[in-house]
């Protein structure tokens, strides 16, 4: 059996090493647009930041474990075509025959249409190529000073990121918050951080034109924003990446529709990752939600049933976090803007909570967000802010693993969770988050 | 309404609140038998060892703001004894009428059957009290070196905290490992822990007498072990305090049989924490299992139910954690001794994986043990050990959530995980060793 695969970040090199373990005598055929296969293209700005030096750190595996696996590994190979009645795909010249064929092309950077995108010094962030050029920049130009357009992860990731190589860093915002991902209070302390930070932020602005001047871009937007900088970011999100695909299904946005054994609407050829329309395990619908995380479970997933099995992927609940400075922001299911969207009632309670006995020095305070559904309790989701060492993430998890055994928010009360004085309290701060949701909501709903 | 609780500990305060949250006119009269309602026994390491120094910060709540709930509170106040029959229970010279009775007194400290455990300078450590009479022993005879028998929790932050304050610490053991809430190779860790910060410590040897000598205790035990300190501790466990109970079904080591609503074999009794059988989630039967966290959700249930709610405990699965130095170690469901206690088929596989991606600075390695039915896959337990910072007991905690859940091992890779990586891998360490649970597992069976 023959499989191809056309990416080689996570979904693609899940999909090959799944298809391996299952089947040892496979011929697996890897085909990627750049040199770098498996690189962690979510580890980008720590390089950049130098927190770490070296380019192939940033390799999940190396090129040699690849091949060791038995996957026929083809860098530097775009493939400009799939040729779907005579399962061929057409690349460098020439094509390819494939008995199961998994298409994870992953996502590019959205492009904002204002004039001066394509000036030099100015730059999008998303493969390993992406990283060096601007790291190239950066060190040609002497380069100290920098605007990111866009306050998601990337966005602010980068301000981080810039802010500790020492240069002065804009970071402007179209909307009225960043991290629109979290609700607006928590993207207020994110703000406060990166502000307390020195990053010059600015919201509710909107970047209308890059201009070249001598030695500098300037940069005008809404509300007569104006800053002069050695180098832009345009950081404002992705679409996936999908105009080889034709005659296949999509959906939202161009992204490839699958089932959720991640089969295309054509035999033989599956999808996953951020190309894909992912199953969202709560709303039970799909969505648009590109995340290393999902890519890796999707392409796991797809690269079982390519060999011959068959396993559904259970969905996402949109569960990220990040770190900003010292600050972890955590998320997972529903938050307030996702519920007005899907007009669903919620309530969501926030409780300031510390991470362990307060009595044990180092605690720290979370904001810890619950909503859920006033009528039913339904657990919909959770948002924590706080700091690192706090355990936020995990706690986040705690969360997840809970909304996809489709708890009521008191249910949470009677995990028997684990705990110690210095790490914890009797009763988990994420518990006395529920419970202080189950009271309020008690309350209100008896007025 | 009259609710009576006896004991002024977890158990006690939790179902107090919970009786005023859910009957704001309740009568609740606490009984207890020292002068410390609430305070956190768990912290009592820490303030011998310094690391608080304020005895009240070691309240969970302050006896105001117990007082300001309306919580009769009647410190120094043993009952000793319960008259069933006519709903009365009676203390200090006088009775008192109930309509509801909570039993919440605790557990004692074990003392072995050896010569010497009544010589000044021997002591238990429970609650507050022996906390203090150790404080003042220390201070009055300039204790330098210390002797633990015992190496479970109490045991070892003990070791922990002695060490922190100065003293020179030996720990001994009868059994072959410490902490034998885990399997042997974490106990070896945390040995080896021990020992890299100074202390000395015996398994397999088993404490006959204490003896005074001059200014010291000598200490003698199994091959021919002698050692001579000023202060020794006995950490062996604890026994369900029902000294008080009679006429009211008891069970495994005098521990009093609940249902899961909390009431015992006696109408309008209920009874909750270290004195009574757990339910174990996992198992469906009752175990002795006497933890903080247990006892606060015990008492929240007893409380609801005994103000007329119908709430049943959901069991515990024995999740436990303890910081060694910088050492943690977690734990939940069955481990191998578990299963071999409870004759199931298991199958443990152990992992060394890193807590976030190696390439950011700071990763740090986790070992992770995974037990599960080899059959079924069915999930039944988890231990985890590492340095603090890296998440252990909310991963545990993860792993526990599941195991509510009824969750088989693969399953565990369903579950929609945060990752950055500054603190995970886009699979979490969690899910890579239950892919090499299963993987192992897999492999083995088709052999």
């Amino acid at each position: 059996m023959n499989y191809s695969i056309i990416g080689g970040s996570d979904a693609g090199i899940s999909a090959a090493l799944r298809i391996k373990e299952i089947d040892k005598h496979a011929q697996v055929d890897m085909f990627l647009a750049d040199e770098y296969p498996n690189y962690s293209i979510c580890g980008i700005p720590f390089y950049l930041s130098k927190e770490i030096n070296h380019l192939n750190s940033l390799a999940h595996r190396s090129v040699e474990e690849i091949l060791s696996k038995g996957i026929g590994l083809h860098t530097n190979h775009t493939i400009h075509s799939i040729d779907v009645a005579n399962r061929q795909i057409a690349g460098n010249n020439r094509s390819y025959h494939y008995d199961k064929l998994l298409i994870g092309t992953g996502a590019v950077s959205l492009i904002p249409p204002i004039q001066g995108v394509d000036l030099p010094g100015v730059f999008t962030l998303r493969w390993i190529g992406d990283m060096l050029r601007i790291e190239e920049y950066i060190l040609q130009h002497q380069v100290n000073n920098a605007l990111i357009i866009g306050g998601g992860y990337i966005g602010l990731e980068m301000a981080d990121a810039l802010i500790k190589r020492g240069l002065r860093v804009t970071l402007v915002e179209a909307l009225p918050q960043v991290l629109t991902s979290v609700d607006l209070p928590l993207a207020e302390m994110v703000r406060s951080k990166l502000q307390d930070n020195g990053v010059n932020v600015f919201v509710n602005t909107k970047i209308e034109e890059i201009e070249s001047i001598p030695g500098k871009l300037k940069v005008h937007g809404t509300n007569d924003f104006g800053s002069e900088n050695q180098l832009v970011l345009i950081a404002v999100g992705v679409q996936p990446e999908t105009s080889l695909v034709h005659n296949i299904e999509k959906g939202f946005k161009g992204a490839i529709k699958t089932n959720r054994k991640m089969e295309t609407s054509v035999p033989n050829i599956y999808a996953a990752g951020d190309c894909i329309e992912t199953y969202h395990a709560f709303l039970k619908e799909n969505v648009y939600l590109p995340l290393g995380s999902t890519a890796h479970k999707q392409g796991r997933i797809a690269g079982e049933n390519m060999a011959g099995g068959h396993v559904e992927y259970q969905g996402s609940l949109g569960s990220q976090v990040v770190k900003i400075f010292d600050l972890v922001v955590g998320r997972t299911g529903l938050n307030d803007k996702d519920c007005e969207k899907y007009n669903l009632p919620y309530r969501t309670v926030s409780s300031e909570l510390w991470d362990h006995k307060h009595y044990y020095p180092g605690a720290r305070q979370l904001t810890i967000r619950i909503t859920g559904n006033p009528d039913t309790e339904e657990l919909y989701g959770a948002q924590i802010i706080g700091h690192t060492g706090s355990e936020i993430s995990k706690r986040i998890d705690i969360i997840a693993t809970a909304i996809h055994n489709n708890y009521r928010v008191p249910q949470l009360n009677d995990i028997d969770l684990t705990y110690t004085p210095t790490l914890s309290s009797p009763w988990d701060p994420v518990q006395m988050a529920a419970q202080k949701w189950t009271t309020i909501n008690k309350g209100n709903r008896e007025k």
